[in-house]
C-alpha cells in the first residue's frame, strides 16, 4: 500500500531494565524487517552492554539522525554522547536521564515527521523525573508533546479484550473525585473514535465499570454511580455511543461478561488492569487520542530480572505489529472520508456508515 | 471421626434471586447426605415455588425446629408463616426481609448450638437494610452477631488461591482512610491464624498487595505503601509472620506471583476480587476469624439470570465441601492442643510445632 516501510521509532527506555533485551530480541528474527523499519532511540554503549551481557546477536547501525535510517536494519539513533553506567536492576537517575533523552530526541523528530509511529520501552515513573519531565508516565508526557491539544486515552489490550482507563496514575486517595461526569464522557468518546478508527469496529460495544464494589449496592456503598457514571452513560448513549453499564468489575471479569464487548472502560488502573494481565500477561499499552500512533509493551522495567535473559519480548513485538497495524487502520480509514463524492451517496447504499449518515434529510426524502 | 454427621445450617438468601436454585440443585445428588445433614432457613412456600418453576425434583422435609433434623434428607426449617411474594429476579424488601429471618433464625440456633456450620445463600445488600439489619454484608452482621468479641476477616478462594480483604463493603472514596497499620496487621494476624487452622497450612506466606497503582512508585502515586503498609509488614515479620510485599496488584496476578504464596492479603474489594473470580469464577467466601465456621457461594443473587436454570451450583456444592473441611480441620488442630501431655515433648519431636514451641527453656535446655 505504502511505497516505503513503516518507520517505527523504538525509546531505549530505562537503561538498567528489560527495555534493550526485549528490544534487541525483538529484531532477532530478520522477518521484522520486511515489516518496519526500525530506529532506536537511545545510548549505542548501553546496546552494546546489554547485547554483550545476554550474549544476543542482533546487530545495529548506529546513525546520528533519523533520515540517515535504512530499511532492513536495526538503525540505532544515537541520542546521548555521555556515558551511561548500567546497573542491572537498580533504579538510578543516570538511567531515568537517559531514558528522557530517547523521548525528547525522538519528539524533535516527530515534529519534524522522521518517523511513522512510536513505540516505547518501559521507564521508571520515579527516576525519569526532572525539570522537564513532571508526568506520571508516558501518556501524560506524550498528551503534552504530541497531543497538538487533544486529550490522550490508555488503552491496553490481549488477545482477548480491550481495557480503556478513565484515570490513569493517581492515588487511590484522589480518585473519586477525578471520577466526573465530562471525564467519563470525554474518555469514552475518544475510545469510541479509537475502536472505529484505529480498530476498525464499525459500531463498537463499550462496557462501563462501576467504581465502588458491587456498583454501588444501590448507593450503600457510595454515590458515584448514581450521581456520576450513570448519567455518563446516558449522555454517551444521546450521542449514539453504545454505552452499557456500570457493571461490578469482580462479577464482571469472573463470568467473562467482557468477551460481549469491544472494549471495557475501566475507572482506574488496578480495575482494569490486574484482571486484563490476569487473563493474558503480554498485553500492548496503546495511547488513543492523540494524532502520534504509540504502543508500548504492557509490561514495566522489571528490575527483578533485568539482565538474566528471562524476559519475553512477545509483548513488545505485539507492542511493533498493534503499531503498524493502527497506522495502516487509521490511513484505509481516513482515505474514503478524506474527498468522499456526493453521487456515492445514491449508487452505493451500504459502502460506509458514516456516508450513509451524513445524507442530508431532503436528499433522502425527495430524491433526485 | 466424629459420631454424627456434621449438621449444615443453609440460610436461603434473597427469594428474589437464584439462592434456592442453587440450594436445591447442590442437593440433587444423594451422596451429599453421606457428607452432612443440612438443615436449610427459609419458607417452604417460597422453597415449592423455585422447586416447581425450575423443575428441580430434589425432596425437602418441613420443620419447626432445628433438633427435629433428620440425616439423609434436606431438612427445611420453617423461619416464616406468612406468605412471600417472589418477584423473580427484581430486589423488593419483602425478599430482602425474607433473607433476614432466615439470617436472624438461625443466629439464634447457632447459640443454641444446634447446628455446627453456616453456609449462606445470596442476599441483596441494598433490600435486607432495616432496623435491625444496618450492615453492608454477611460478614458484618456476623462478626457483630456470632464473632464473640473477635474480628471477621473475609477470605475468597477458589482452587488457584486464596485472597483476604483488608476492607469490604466500602466506598472507594472512603478507601484511602480506612488503610491504617493495626487493620493491616489485625487483617493479616487472622489470615495468618486461619491458615493455619482452618486450611492446616504449618508456616503461611502471605503476599501483601499494594493500595496505590505501581505501588505508588516510590511516592509519586500515593504514599500509604510507604506509611502504612511497608510499616504493617515490618511488624507482621517482628511477630514472626511470613508477610511479603506490597505487590502492585497488576504485576502480581499478572505474572502468576500468587502461585508462591498461601494467601494475598488485598486492600480492597475490587482489587482482590476481580483477579481471583477473573482465574476461576466459582469460588467460596470463608468468614475466618470468628468461632463460627461460615462459608458462602462467591456469587452474588444473580438477579439477571434468576429463575431460569441457568445458575451452577458449583460455588454452593464447594461452600458446603469447604465449611465441612473448616470444621474437621479445626478439630484436628485444636486436638492435639487442648490437652497436651508434657512427656509428649521429648517422645515425639516432630509431632507439631505448636507443641514444639511451647517447651519451657529449662526443659530443654535441662532435660529430665
Amino acid at each position: 500500500m505504502e511505497e516505503r516501510k513503516v518507520r517505527v521509532a523504538i525509546t531505549q527506555g530505562d537503561t538498567n531494565g528489560v527495555g534493550w533485551e526485549v528490544i534487541l530480541r525483538a529484531f532477532e528474527d530478520p522477518d521484522m524487517f520486511e515489516l518496519c523499519t526500525p530506529i532506536v532511540y537511545g545510548s549505542p554503549k548501553v546496546a552494546t552492554y546489554h547485547r554483550k551481557a545476554l550474549n544476543i546477536e542482533t546487530p545495529f547501525s548506529i546513525i546520528s539522525s533519523a533520515d540517515e535510517a535504512k530499511d532492513g536494519r536495526l538503525n540505532l539513533l544515537a541520542c546521548m554522547d555521555d556515558d551511561v553506567k548500567v546497573e542491572l536492576g537498580q533504579p538510578s537517575s543516570e538511567a531515568g536521564q537517559a531514558a528522557l533523552k530517547a523521548l525528547d530526541r525522538s519528539m524533535d523528530d516527530y515534529q519534524q515527521q522522521l518517523f511513522d509511529v512510536l513505540v516505547t520501552a518501559p521507564i521508571n515513573k520515579s527516576t525519569i523525573q526532572s525539570d522537564s519531565f513532571h508526568y506520571t508516565g508516558h501518556t501524560e508526557y506524550l498528551e503534552a508533546k504530541a497531543g497538538d491539544g487533544n486529550k490522550a486515552l490508555m488503552i491496553l489490550l490481549n488477545d482477548e479484550l480491550r481495557v480503556a482507563l478513565v484515570t490513569t496514575h493517581i492515588a487511590i486517595r484522589d480518585l473519586s473525585e477525578a471520577i466526573t461526569k465530562p471525564r467519563i464522557v470525554e474518555k469514552a468518546t475518544i475510545l469510541h473514535q479509537a475502536l472505529k478508527r484505529d480498530f476498525r469496529i464499525s459500531n463498537p460495544r463499550i462496557a462501563v465499570l462501576a467504581l465502588n464494589p458491587h456498583a454501588g449496592d444501590g448507593g450503600l456503598l457510595g454515590t458515584e454511580e448514581q450521581e456520576v457514571i450513570i448519567p455518563a452513560i446516558a449522555e454517551l448513549e444521546q450521542q449514539g455511543i453504545q454505552a452499557f453499564g456500570p457493571y461490578p468489575a469482580d462479577g464482571f471479569f469472573g463470568s467473562h461478561q467482557y468477551q460481549a464487548f469491544d472494549a471495557v472502560l475501566a475507572m482506574y488502573h488496578d480495575q482494569g488492569l490486574a484482571p486484563l494481565k490476569t487473563i493474558a500477561s503480554d498485553g500492548v499499552n496503546v495511547t488513543a487520542g492523540i494524532p502520534l500512533v504509540r504502543t508500548s509493551p504492557a509490561h514495566g522495567t522489571a528490575f527483578d530480572i533485568a539482565g538474566q535473559g528471562r524476559a519475553s519480548a512477545d509483548s513488545m513485538r505485539h507492542a511493533i505489529y498493534m503499531a503498524i497495524d493502527i497506522w495502516r487502520n487509521r490511513q484505509t480509514y481516513d482515505q474514503p472520508l478524506a474527498n468522499p463524492l456526493p453521487k456515492l451517496y445514491h449508487e452505493k447504499r451500504d459502502d460506509s456508515e458514516k456516508v450513509r449518515f451524513a445524507i442530508p434529510k431532503s436528499k433522502t426524502a425527495n430524491p433526485q
